[in-house]
């Protein structure tokens, strides 16, 4: 296992920083009364990337120039590759950047965070199979859980970009069309059933054009982020055949402030399961390309402590994905930087690792109690979840920062304008 | 009806052109050795929006500095009227600006046309009853044909905006993962049953956030192009269940080089058929927001002649854009200027009226015989496919341009890099 390396700016050397200077994750911050740039976590700071290269302290043609990382990511790897190897140059202990650099620090507290990334498209995968099971039990019964092709493609549908929001942004319960088992017919009222889906989201760094191996899939993704794919079960119930998920997806999907690149996931890399039917040759595991990363959910009543709901990893993967990305390319789909892959709910055997509500309580009829002494069967007006991930080394942890939420009641007139 | 106004280029005042005076639309062109650039169909010549706001006899903020019509969309409505009003004074019979805006006229044949949008996302309906009907019957039989929810709600799913291409662009037969009833395990192989959907696509111009009214969906539409929706009908059995389609729609999409504005369009609106249930409130009718279009689509082998394989009316649809752009947002989903709504496949009640292949040969098992006395099942490589639409005003015709697209075979091997 890999061992932490030592920087000058001392929060990046505590045993509980989730970020120390193996990990150097990528976000866009501000400040009060400053513009929205790229920035790197490091310790219980963050250096602006962008002030650095204004410096000349690193040099990436002008891309931090904009306030994504877009415009770097399509560079491609060994743009990344050097840019990782230079800050972590500048933030070693004993640099000759030690100087001008501290200058260009903002400790995390006074920093606003905003979207790493334009999401150029937004995809979902169903690639759990405890999830698929669990979720295919409820909808159509344990006999016809899991899909006659989910043991051969990691099935997945294209979600909605401009709903994409980052950690810390509210949502709004969304009204829908909606209509129970016993409904003679539909009504649109607000959700009852809003959800959450635990997940990790791939960014697609390096764009394509005609179908890839999974072996170049995976060298084209830049890096991970918390994903919550905020779900209405209701709408999606009565809406879902014979298209799939629309409305009831498309409320939010929020995304931790962190992309954690593959740079500093390899020591944490791991093989998907043992497959039950031999993949075809174009998807099959070229080598470990799921990663150890354990993975919780809290809830937390508003003005309540949290309580943890969900623990569960993501190595539970049946699909990586770079096999993801490597079947969405197959038919000639073009992929672009900024493309967003979420990795579908990350569910495991035991009910603490399921990672939605309604897995938890198993479409609502076994609801779940809080710390608080209070119950859920779906998320309430003001609950905040929040997400967290972290994958352990010898005498370090990498950690994704939170990815946060909070429900808002549903609008009273949701056409009226204010 | 609306009467053919007279214009000074005097091909925009032949009786069967499909771009008077009273068209106006909207593409994006260049000539050999020019940068694409906004301009204006009028009779057979095409004038240059770009240049005409450069010379001052336009003024729209600089938004035609781009070469897409999306700056400009984003203006919204009173920009829209305005544009067109000018531009109907500067092309009328007698105008002043004659001498100055004649030499920005470029013969449509010495043009390419290219993209007129920056497709921000794609989204693709499912709202013709016949078509849905003709699907539903072969994919799940007759007693399961039409979902349930179907007459309640516009139906439709997020496709793929990277894959959107413009006329003339030839499409490459895709690979994809495949498995007839019959067969006892998947294979990986190119698409045997490729095939076309003839549609419209509305292109919304003004965004919103949060759910918005029938009417002022309505408003917020730009315009029309043709739309054929390329599909692997033999992925799109194996992958669909449960969440819908996805790599069988990657391939491409095609849309017409030419937006048809919803002002030119206005002589035109119909009403919606009568409708088997009462929709809820947020969805009914609030006036005629369809169109009547008539629409076709030719086959052609490789060098032979055309046969027109389908008749068809945009009339036909059960949704109106207006209604699928209301319901996209009643989730709170954001809708962003450029984003492009295919209608569905539009068929209608007779044979002749079925806007797919799938459709025509049910299956493959009736195929089609073409006037050069070959037949078809889906398509073959080679073949040039062409979709047209024509409004027909009391003296003159109102058209989309064609929008064509030719069958390339599947390459040899997928993988390989040239």
């Amino acid at each position: 296992m890999s061992k932490r390396l030592t920087s000058w700016v001392e929060s990046a050397n505590n045993a509980d920083t989730p970020f120390p200077l193996n990990n150097l994750p990528y976000g866009v911050f501000s400040t009060p009364g400053t513009e929205p740039r790229c920035g790197v976590a490091i310790g219980d700071q963050i250096l602006d990337v962008q002030a650095l290269e204004a410096a000349g302290l690193i040099d990436a043609g002008g891309a931090f120039k904009e306030p994504t990382w877009n415009a770097f990511m399509g560079q491609g790897k060994p743009a990344w590759d050097a840019l990782r190897a230079r800050l972590t140059d500048i933030l070693t202990a004993g640099s000759d950047d030690q100087s001008k650099a501290g200058k260009l620090l903002t400790p995390q507290t006074d920093a606003t965070m905003h979207m790493p990334i334009s999401v150029a498209e937004y995809t979902d995968f169903y690639a759990s199979r405890d999830h698929a099971t669990n979720v295919g039990t409820m909808f159509r019964g344990a006999e016809n859980a899991l899909p006659p092709n989910w043991l051969h493609i990691p099935i997945g549908y294209n979600g909605r970009a401009s709903s994409v929001v980052v950690s810390g942004t509210d949502v709004r319960r969304p009204w829908g069309q909606l209509k129970s088992p016993d409904d003679d017919k539909p009504r649109f009222a607000p959700s009852q059933r809003f959800d959450i889906e635990l997940e990790m989201g791939a960014i697609v760094g390096t764009p394509s054009n005609g179908p890839i191996s999974v072996q170049e899939a995976d060298g084209n993704i830049f890096g991970y982020v918390l994903l919550n794919d905020w779900s209405a079960r209701d709408i999606q119930r009565w809406e879902y055949q014979p298209l799939g998920p629309f409305q009831a997806k498309a409320t939010a999907t929020t995304i931790g402030p962190w992309i954690v690149t593959t740079a500093a996931l390899e020591p944490f890399r791991c093989d998907t399961p043992a497959r039950e039917f031999e993949l075809l040759d174009h998807l099959k595991d070229q080598g470990p390309m799921l990663y150890n990363i354990d993975l919780s959910v809290t809830i937390a009543p508003a003005g309540k402590a949290p309580t943890t709901i969900v623990r569960t990893n993501y190595k539970e993967m049946y699909y990586s994905s770079a096999q993801q990305l490597a079947h969405h390319s197959t038919s000639g789909c073009p992929m672009r930087t900024g493309d967003l892959l979420g990795s579908g709910t990350i569910s495991g055997p035991n009910k603490e690792n399921r990672g939605s509500l309604a897995e938890l309580t198993w479409g609502g009829k076994e609801p779940v109690t809080l710390d608080t002494g209070e119950t859920r069967s779906f998320i309430e007006d003001g609950d905040t979840l929040v997400l967290h991930g972290t994958a352990k080394g010898e005498d370090y942890t990498i950690g994704f920062g939170s990815c946060v939420g909070t429900l808002l009641p549903a609008l009273k007139d949701p056409f009226a304008r204010s």
